[in-house]
């Protein structure tokens, strides 16, 4: 991975892939400039919009203040044990005032440098893609309404055109990112799995501390709101209506994007690394560097599919919503498709053959590829399969609502047991598949062909909360029902879409972990001798990481009941101290209903993200990394399974409850749906809290083996 | 373990250990003759006991009709497959008239043979015990309700009796089965390993069938007669109540029975054979027969200390049932690390050294017995911290109650999840020790002495259902209040020693389960390469061993609200149909809830049942030892993170609802309350039903993994 190995034509084809990464940032400015133009509304449009913007930016102000703590704190461990060494190494290099050719990696004695640099560079782009992607959110949710006011396609094209600069921003920073380092010091993996870090550390964060805000202040508002107030959702005068509005960009947006981001980044720098040791292990150096910057290439190609691919999403009315945006997800997927088989065909036409042909040929890397970019469509599909009201498990536990709260719960959390099947079949199919295919290169591979096109896929995710968001500003500000009409199709969609984005959320996490989790097994050397649960240490850390998602998942769950318990002693309190609130003369203060859910939920995000960085090298530095390599691997299988269940789950549970709500089993008021309210309010925490942040679990847990390795 | 392998002394103390499981039967039945000469009470109560024994011998006479359908089938797979080797060997011996020679493995070719017959006798002794431990405790819950009239004391004595002729059948059958067979053909272990097939196969349809049958029966008596028709439990007018008291038994005596007598003996067996690898792989030939017979002899001891532990356990009041109880399992455990103490110190003193002193001298296999021991005492502390009524994790979800259902469930699962830690962590420090002091034997040896003073221990808990039967005899015959407050006094001590047992049998099927799955991986060979999951295929079978768990749960989950339904249907029907019943003066028809609860419940054991045992064999076949390796590792593990999350989960939920009915947040009929009784009824199938199941997969899936390994 030096640069001396790598030719000029890689060089350049790196360079190129860098340059459409920059065109990917500079299409989501301009983009973003053509949706500020857009009409925003009435001045109480304006006034809700803006206060929610103003509760989203204070959440990520206060994100970011202790962010930057772990940051700082993480970065000096990163400096004085990665970097240097030791304690004693980085006191050395102190003494002779070379910190900072340490920190710049430019120290010539072999000391290695560089990595807290790169952590930083990968936390930071992670903050501005999140920081990015809420500002359009929040600029387009009221914007979105406007345009709802004309017709639903209109409203279509702001929406998405927002959930297309959260995505072209994620894949445009994240590659960039990485052929700016690869071309800078490509000689060190190291330092690239440090930006790597970075990125998971601020997901970590986002996704825990934004799962938390969002189900605390959704609780918060429905529990006080809706039922002890009897007001409808969306009235302005429940105090943590803004709070609630705001949860849904800080969970589905900015959370979401940080995960992505993160097995975005992950993705690529594994597979580059997993080409690098097998280009040592198995091919000649002629097919070495090939193997190095295919991973890139094909990024720079899924960019450029992605962004021809959201030309395509147009719909004339409310029926062809979700065809559109099908439609745009397909053609990016199988232009890259195309092309990338166009490349491997050039490449063949070259005499390249990257694998080497110890595997199945010159078109191995490429099934490896599709078998990726198959998976993904293909958890989607199941996801849907499970979740969706127009499928019968959802069905089935809407039904079960008739017979009371405690059946729907059993049956909701069976479907969810049950939903793991399919998707870890696929899984097991695809890695087994690629290996098959290009060996451990082909399981990175495998992650990245997943990966390829989420400049589209996440559009299509975070197009949702801003319909949401539209919705609930048209509720607020009473527009004409008409108009709420639409924004309720466009929301309807974005659940479908939200769901889907959650399997593949979980699917691309899973295959990123593998690929960190190999590449921590080939940089520590046990790849020789195996990760064999038969020795005894293995197995210890096998145990003790496959109880980790679980208590994990318990402390996240808790934390949610903490924060949504003082957001509703507050929303309690302002009904009652605040004179006229419920005749809509007195205003409730939304602001600090925002403030009481960041406060709550942002404390509660330390200690589990704590955990995450602090037990593989705990268990690294006392048993060794035999045990670390049990543990990621017992950490892994237990969060994958968790993951589907929780997030099936809750979906299954909230589209049954919808199911009801439009007229099954009694409708609405009915005791089903009061049945089915508790279940979808159980599934809340497990959909948008546990069940994501155990994607970031593995992947953080996994790079901080990865980096940390040294130590053991 | 070949006889001449054995030198006399050896013999004779396998003799000797056969004596003293004979004693233990012999104990069972004068005991048992005891329990039948107590005075039976009035003819309604007799009436009430009779109804509940002819619907647990329905039950159970159902039950085996499907087995023997089963047994046969697996036989004969046994007998082609396994003992012929193949259809085609099979044919042979056929047509040569041998299948008599084949089956009493008396072919002199080299074919092995005797599998099925020795697989025969694991399920008839497993039966067996079933059986008796049924008929004692259908005898022994009106004795108990009649004693109660006379002092809590006498209650207790013969409900406790009634649990130690079940605890010491299970015991002394299993322990005459394996000396029986050791004697016989010791050279073959594959023949031993039959017969802890047969115990598992009884076993798996015990515990799920009954699981299920209890759960049906306990929701349709609740549902229907609490809630809908307003009359309180144990009232005769629900025509579920006596299929509820069924469902006490085959659920709690039955099905616990078979779970135990299963690992009992597979602890045995497995310990044996991993002393028969250890000592061929790393200890002179001096020591191989020690190895062998410890196990042996260490569950002869076990037995002895129970019986002299069972003499202890006599309460004055109320107040000393738990020290009663506490102080005949201290003393046995006491007593059993005494005189097995004494026997290394004697061993020592001989010469004898059975570790070899390859590990850490020849106390090593003791440290080991004991870690098993203290673990099992740990792990029911465990469970009682995070379940009962006294402690903060229950009383926390009684407070969540407050705020409604939602947050009962939410915080409920969140107790269940965190409950995992400890536990693992103890069976993580258990396994870490034992293999430190005497390699994979320690394994073995943890379980043995986990599960030595099982006598007693399974006598504590098989106690519980006889209580809780006595208590709805009292109510539903109309006794005077003291009788009622005297069973009530021994059902609640009940309740917390079914849920330490709960803990205490999901540690011990962790502990046999892993102690099989080394001796698969020894008898296969693969502990050579190793079980390693940076391999493809191992990995694929772990993902696919993780997934089962998950899937089985969701099936059983499943199944019992299927059969929960038609006898929710069955008990509205008589409510409706039959004139007078409400008024007391129109009988109930039980039998046909009873029968209605059997069928539905062993109609949905049959497929989870085919699966735990068709799944290692199919990835066997596909993918090869490895792939079956990975499965087992990846299966336990999460069987075993399952099996604890929702048996605490359940047992809390369970006991939160019992808080509150002692008056707190409201008591009986408030709100509270009212969220309660959903939890406890989610943790039904939770506790009951699902998680003791999972506790047989792992015990099965290894088993017929190791029996059918010849054919991967």
């Amino acid at each position: 991975m030096t640069p001396y190995l790598l030719a000029a034509v890689e060089q350049n084809l790196i360079i190129a892939s860098g340059v459409i990464a920059v065109s990917a940032i500079i299409f989501a400015v301009v983009l973003s400039r053509k949706l500020a133009a857009a009409p925003q509304g009435t001045e109480e449009m304006q006034r809700l919009a803006a206060a929610i913007r103003r509760g989203a930016m204070a959440f990520l102000r206060t994100e970011y203040s202790i962010l930057v703590v772990f940051v700082i704190g993480l970065g000096a461990a990163l400096t004085i044990f990665v970097d240097a060494g030791s304690w004693y190494e980085f006191k050395e290099i102190l003494d002779a005032g070379q910190l900072g050719d340490l920190m710049f990696g430019r120290l010539q004695d072999g000391t290695q440098g560089g990595t807290a640099l790169c952590f930083l560079a990968g936390a930071v782009c992670s903050v501005v893609a999140g920081f990015v992607g809420m500002r359009t959110a929040t600029a387009a949710n009221v914007r979105t309404t406007e345009a709802a006011k004309t017709s639903v396609s209109e409203a279509l094209r702001i929406a998405f055109g927002s959930g297309t600069v959260m995505g072209m921003s994620v894949v445009g920073l994240g590659l960039v990112g990485v052929t700016v380092l690869t071309l800078w010091r490509g000689d060190d993996p190291n330092l690239i799995f440090g930006f790597s870090l970075g990125a998971s550390s601020i997901a970590l964060f986002a996704r825990v501390g934004g799962g938390i805000f969002t189900k605390a202040a959704d609780v918060g508002a429905d529990l006080v709101g809706k039922l002890e107030a009897g007001i409808p959702e969306d009235d302005p005068r429940n105090p943590a209506v803004i709070a609630d509005n705001v949860g849904d960009n800080v969970g589905d947006v900015a959370g979401m994007g940080a995960d992505l981001f993160e097995s975005y980044v992950g993705s690529i720098i594994a597979a580059m690394a997993l080409g690098f040791a097998q280009a040592t292990d198995s091919v000649g150096a002629e097919a070495r560097s090939t193997l190095i910057v295919l991973p890139i290439v094909l990024a720079g190609i899924g960019i450029l599919a992605s962004i021809v691919g959201t030309f395509f999403v147009r719909a004339k009315d409310e029926h062809s919503l979700s065809a559109a945006l099908h439609k745009g997800l397909y053609i990016a997927s199988l232009l890259f498709a195309g092309v990338t088989a166009l490349v491997f065909w050039l490449l063949k036409a070259n005499g390249i053959r990257p694998d080497g042909a110890v595997y199945t040929g010159e078109w191995g890397i490429f099934y490896a590829l599709a078998g990726g970019l198959v998976l993904g469509i293909l958890i989607g599909k199941a996801t849907e399969f499970y979740t969706s009201e127009r499928m019968r498990h959802a069905q089935a536990i809407a039904a079960q609502s008739e017979t009371g709260a405690a059946t729907n719960i059993i049956h909701g959390l069976a479907v969810g047991m049950q939903s793991t099947a399919i998707p870890i079949i696929l899984i097991a199919a695809a890695v087994y598949s690629a290996f098959h295919f290009a060996g451990l290169y082909g399981i990175g591979i495998a992650a990245v062909g997943m990966l390829s096109t989420l400049g589209i896929s996440l559009a299509v995710d975070a197009y949702g909360p801003v319909a949401d968001n539209a919705g609930g500003i048209a509720e607020m500000s009473h527009c004409p029902p008409e108009v709420r009409e639409r924004t309720d199709a466009l929301d309807a969609l974005g659940n479908t879409t939200a769901a889907i984005g959650k399997g593949f959320a979980i699917g691309s996490a899973a295959l990123t972990a593998l690929a960190l989790f190999f590449t921590f097994a080939k940089k520590t050397g046990i790849d020789k001798t195996g990760i064999n649960v038969l020795e005894v240490k293995t197995f210890v850390g096998m145990l003790l990481g496959g109880m980790l998602p679980f208590l994990f998942s318990a402390m996240t769950m808790k934390a949610v009941g903490r924060a949504a318990f003082s957001m509703i002693e507050e929303v309690r309190r302002q009904f009652r101290e605040i004179p006229g609130i419920m005749e809509g003369t007195g205003e409730p203060n939304y602001a600090r209903c925002v403030s009481i859910a960041t406060r709550g939920s942002l404390k509660e995000m330390i200690i589990p993200g704590l955990m995450a960085v602090v037990a593989p090298v705990a268990i690294g530095v006392t048993l060794g990394p035999n045990a670390v390599g049990g543990m990621l691997a017992g950490a892994l299988l237990c969060s994958v399974l968790m993951a589907i269940f929780m997030a099936n789950a809750g979906g299954a549970w909230d589209n049954a409850k919808k199911y009801i709500e439009s007229g099954a089993h009694g409708g609405k008021g009915s005791d089903a749906h009061k049945a089915a309210v508790v279940g979808d309010t159980v599934g809340d925490p497990f959909k948008d809290t546990s069940g994501p942040s155990l994607n970031i679990l593995i992947k953080l847990m996994s790079i901080v083996s990865l980096i940390f390795a040294s130590m053991f």
